[in-house]
């Protein structure tokens, strides 16, 4: 990913009407603009220096311990409702929590280890505007004859390759060519590295290595409405109910929440069983992107670095888009939005953050014809009707669109879907005959002058799932080929299923597809009627990939947990974010996979299920000036967690349904 | 699977009208019902025997030589018409080629192999209705306390497990309660197993072994109309126009055709491509459900026999369900019906066997917000309105809904949806704890005496890719980890794409996800502008079982490309089924691996891919009484096959677009 240059529409969204502040909020709410300047309120009255050496750099509800949020209750009173910040003053990272309610400091402490926070939006745009008033980058401009008003810098990351500690934040910027293309991404002033000291918000180095022609802006914009042809009606009105954070539709009942770093988090997610007396039973605690690892494959000195954390180096939620009615949503759609603190402490507000609205793709969600019955033709099926919630992140050149899809038959759907700009590099090269065997092995030549490097997209979320409880188990049903011994029948083998529940963290870890098997998440205190064990099963729908950089390479250390697409770990309130808390210049100590090195009890026991949701992407010549959806994910599907399919009910259930549509 | 005892319905579509028979045919169309009417009057005309002994288990139109149909034009004469036909007399499978447009024939031989064809519907109807006049079986039921106007028996094919070679065409029957429900599926008359010879249509053998309790009929039906909450419409008109068999739509052209074996085959897809000036340019000559092998994993008496061939055996096309407008196929879908030779020649009707719609989930087809240019905020996005065409076979207990699903990025997505009702085993156990441990290791206990046996589904796609041409290579683009060797940089590796080019058919074996790699066909002689190879790659969306059967197990034998997912062949008018033309009883001598193991170049020549979409299924307690939907597929996407992302377009061709919105 390239990064936000501009934060100004976000700002201009900036908050400013008071808020109620409800007595009543769901513990797992986040926090309020009015929260958020309590935080700041806090903050600037106690010890603490004031802006502009204040640096907000993350505000988050600080959950309550996760038996208090299960035990909490609508008619009593919230735990106390806290705030999670991570700031920076004189160059030292601190770790405060607050009290929203009462408005007081709980604790402040300086965080010493590697590594730094999310940067700020409006860092990287003060950053992003230091090359234009830098002489030496004026000349690189100049001689490449380019007008500096058409040039639009981006923030990249530093990365860790070796460095030995420092407390400096530094900062890599490149730079574009805009003027008669909004797609600058695809006009690199290719060759030109800017480093930035982010504390000092100054350029500390600066390199014009090498000039290859900046590609034509011709054929590269985007812009310009299309038609809308198909449209959806809910002439009954919708089937899903919002209140406040809380959603519930169809058999289904989830909260929502925006945070600034996880962007979209689905919580308490839970489906009424009718075959149990409409009792409600606990699915998924808490889901959401944890990471976003995004490695380039070229070791040039422009591009070696380009191994970007989009959650923890960027925020995914900070990034988030705002949606369009209409256009990233259906007509049917509602909208909810989201609120994160500025640097300077100052809620803003992210409009139209989710969407949520009834799916109908035209499918069915089960049918069956029966020719079988002599004198009967029986043709029955339902529409498959789902319920999507969603979030966008734009996260420079690169859109991310998420989706959490709710099935009535118990399944959750997650899709990840690609789309927005390739980072490409400028290259000497107009046609793939100039280059030579054995050279530039990094990309594709997309057009004169262009060459899109080979990446990586690896997805990582966290899944607390809890199945019916808290205390679940990982298990690994394994197909295996038997022979048979009975002589009486001509058949000589078959395959059957061989179930290994694991029981530390090393058996958590699984390269899927390596051997055929199912993965599950079960209950092993709960039965169903006929004795089988409660749970939910992960099903990949097709995005496999695995790291393939070297164990040595330092973007691989960081992302270490990026060789196995499934982990498995004990809840652990702290281990939230798979490459770590902080991101930026890390140095992989405090990742997913270290943490999986303890190897502790992961049976019955409360366990989080870590998935990846990898692509491997070779550009091709599509994927200009702006890439065609690419979409995978993976479902969560309901694995004797029932007795029976639950689209199937009682006739007095249904009749009662009838009655209430909407329950 | 199971089958279908009654055909009453389909026959009661009997086509009565006259049909104005089209000079302008298309040579692919599929035989009119006059054409097929006239195929039973040749041959009825001929030496060959009359009614009843003719039996027709084949018809279909001898497609001509691809050149022809490529060569064809619109305002000349199609090429001459001619049926193919397979048909039996006297216990001997006939071969026969009718000139339908002269009412001649053209030629008759005997086929001497081994296996046998297609299973006529009308065969089955007969032997499944032999067990409730047949003293032995009336016993049975009244053993068990069963009304016989209750039971259903169903057709299953017998396979083969090293028989010697026999001229008599044998099927076994097995029967079902079903009285109180619809599911009688569920509800299997167990341990009893009847063997009818079909060409003397009299039973041969009879065995009931055991008697487990039939399981009970409360909570199986599935019956009972739901609400449609969603609606679709398009109030500015159809995207798409139908002309006979042809359907454009968008940038997409390509012709439709219903066949009994084969069901829907999509011809001749090609795509008009606005940066060479409208061009079509092709891409899929031919695709279609080549087989679908379903093996049970149960090697007991009443189940190792079933391992079946839903195509060769039973017809994917005969099995088609007449689709429920605004249930199977959303309120704006269009229908088009499909003529299949009944048993004695006559054309029946099977209406709504497609249907044609426009899909619109709610996604968008790409997008991008633009955060990085000072002073604006740039959201851009197209809805992803794509074509599907949609049918669905219905083969005994199990619904197979397929989509075809065209995309204006170019994409051809291909869809398999399962659902439909699990194949059971009766039995004492009604809770697992029954189960001792290495004791029936073949299935789930789903509902009291009622196991559901572990099975596979894999659903092989014939697909002849002609890629802007009939000449097309295979290639593996592997992705390669390499160490970086510049020492200026701290990067220590990157993957790199090697690609390898399949020169004979061992080269076009792949096993999916053994090693990183994107799978191409290209076109090795044309070249993009910048001189990339033209072509498009094969992405699985995630169902990528192999086979796990023994090498020497017999239904492996006869399905014996199922232990890779993709092969390559050369074009050959002949190899169009899979598991071989003659399945029902087949040795495994004339299928696809047998074919690649003459490893015949398939460079730079006509080349087709055969991709199969593999499920294990082992159910769970949600698959019954009926299984909500599992689905997966493929996607073909353009690599390098456009010059750009064929959604941007030049103003200028937009504006012509507006004009003409349905060009």
């Amino acid at each position: 990913m390239a990064s936000k240059s501009s934060i100004l529409f976000h700002f201009s969204f900036l908050f400013l009407l008071p808020w109620l502040s409800q007595s009543s909020a769901h513990p797992l709410d986040p926090l309020s603009p009015d929260e958020i300047s309590t935080v700041r309120r806090v903050i600037l009255s106690t010890h603490l220096p004031s802006p502009p050496s204040l640096s907000i750099h993350y505000v988050g509800v600080d959950e309550p311990a996760k038996h208090e949020v299960l035990a909490w209750d609508q008619k009593r009173p919230s735990p106390p409702r806290q705030a999670f910040v991570i700031a920076r003053f004189g160059g030292e990272t601190h770790e405060i929590i607050i009290n929203v309610a009462n408005a007081s400091l709980v604790s402040d402490r300086v965080y010493y280890g590697s590594g730094f926070p999310l940067l700020t939006l409006e860092e990287q745009t003060a950053a992003a505007a230091l090359p234009l008033s830098y002489p030496p980058f004026i000349d690189s401009a100049r001689r490449r004859g380019v007008a500096l008003a058409d040039v639009v810098c981006s923030t990249f990351t530093a990365g860790w390759f070796g460095e030995p500690e420092s407390a400096r934040r530094r900062l890599k910027l490149l730079c574009f060519v805009a003027g008669e293309t909004a797609n600058f991404y695809v006009r690199p002033l290719e060759g030109i590295v800017v480093v930035v000291d982010l504390d000092d918000m100054r350029i500390v180095e600066y390199r014009d290595r090498v000039a290859p022609p900046v590609p034509k802006a011709a054929g590269t914009d985007y812009r310009g409405g299309r038609q809308h042809r198909v449209m959806v009606a809910q002439p009954a009105g919708k089937g899903f109910k919002v209140d406040g954070h809380s959603v519930s539709w169809s058999n289904w009942q989830f909260h929502l929440s925006y945070d600034a770093r996880a962007g979209l988090i689905v919580s308490l997610a839970s489906v009424c069983d009718t075959d149990k007396g409409g009792t409600r039973r606990r699915v998924l605690y808490r889901g959401y992107v944890s990471e976003l690892f995004v490695p380039y494959m070229d070791p040039v000195e422009e591009w070696y670095f380009r191994t970007f954390f989009d959650s923890g180096e960027y925020g995914f939620g900070l990034w988030a888009s705002p949606l369009v009615p209409n256009v990233d949503c259906p007509a049917n759609a509602e909208f909810m939005d989201g609120y994160y603190a500025g640097q300077d402490g100052q809620p803003v507000k992210v409009p139209n953050v989710f969407c949520i609205f009834e799916r109908y793709s035209g499918d069915v969600a089960w049918r069956h014809t029966e020719f079988g019955i002599p004198g009967q033709l029986i043709r029955e099926a339902d529409p498959e009707v789902s319920l999507v919630v969603r979030m966008v992140a734009a996260l420079g050149n690169y859109d991310y669109v998420t989706d959490w899809e709710f099935k009535s038959s118990g399944s959750i759907k997650v899709g990840v879907s690609l789309t927005g700009i390739l980072e490409v590099k400028g290259t000497n090269y107009t046609h793939t005959s100039q280059i030579a065997a054995g050279d530039d092995q990094h990309g594709s030549l997309l057009v004169q002058n262009t060459m899109a490097i080979y990446h990586d997209h690896f997805v990582t979320y966290y899944l607390d799932l809890d199945i019916d409880g808290c205390n679940n188990t990982f298990v690994k049903s394994k197909l295996k080929t038997a022979r048979v011994t009975d002589g009486s029948v001509p058949r000589r083998s078959y395959w059957t299923v061989v179930r290994e529940a694991a029981r530390t963290e090393a058996d958590g870890r699984v390269e899927m597809g390596a051997v055929p098997a199912e993965l599950l998440v079960v209950n092993p205190n709960k039965k169903t009627k006929m004795g089988n064990d409660i749970g939910y099963r992960l099903i990949s729908n097709g995005a496999p990939a695995a790291s393939l950089l070297a164990d040595d390479d330092y973007p691989e250390m960081r992302a270490s947990y990026g060789k196995k697409q499934v982990w498995v770990t004990p809840y652990n309130k702290s281990e939230k974010w798979a490459a770590g808390l902080y991101v930026d210049n890390s140095r992989g100590d405090d990742n997913l996979a270290v943490w999986s090195q303890r190897n502790r009890v992961i049976e019955n026991t409360d366990i989080v299920l870590w998935h990846t949701v990898g692509f491997h992407h070779i550009p091709y010549q599509e994927d200009f000036p702006l890439m065609p959806m690419l979409s995978s994910g993976f479902e969560l599907r309901p694995s004797n967690f029932f007795e029976r399919n639950p689209f199937f009910k009682s006739k007095q259930q249904r009749q009662e349904e009838h009655r209430s549509p909407l329950s």
